[in-house]
């Protein structure tokens, strides 16, 4: 309450298109995880992801070994995590975020 | 055979970080499009990516349609297109490329 916007609260004001901008820059794109890895970085546990999910413990761990999986299935637990889901083409003269995938809020089950 | 590298082909040999970075500098990770745009984009026809998928071209149609799929499978189809898929968890302060689901080759069927 000192009437100063937090630098994280600023960030997540930012166009995602900005934020990747922001995020390139200074180099933190680099950075490549598996799931099960992406959790401990963030301090969940397998027991607060099921939660959140309405799903088991088993199943989460289940998940973080499988090698495939929906993109709609990904994109519920990294935003359980408090992210979200890019999906992006590459190709070596440009990059395309595919938005197909997306708004697909609709619970499993 | 001038000896000249072309752009494109330097390009290509960056890193795929690097990529990203230079790609995101030039502004072009702003680009968002579906599946069916994107195959437009890179002027390929449904049959050409049925051939290279080695399926026909109703079902790059019903592909092209869907909200949701297997990672596996949108990865075949973008390296159809001659890109590869990133996969990024975005978070306000970070931004992180999961990969758990790559080399994953193998052929379907």
């Amino acid at each position: 309450m000192t009437g100063r916007t937090p630098f994280s609260e600023l960030r997540a004001r930012m166009s995602p298109a900005s934020q990747a901008r922001a995020t390139a820059k200074s180099g933190l794109l680099e950075q490549e995880m598996a799931l099960a890895e992406l959790r401990r970085a963030m301090k969940l546990s397998q027991e607060e992801i099921a939660a959140a999910l309405n799903i088991n413990q088993a199943s989460v761990a289940r998940m973080e070994k499988r090698t495939d999986m929906y993109i709609g299935t990904l994109r519920r637990f990294v935003q359980a995590m408090g992210g979200e889901l890019d999906i992006i083409a590459r190709f070596p003269d440009r990059q395309i975020r595919i938005d197909q995938f997306r708004d697909l809020a609709a619970p499993e089950g």
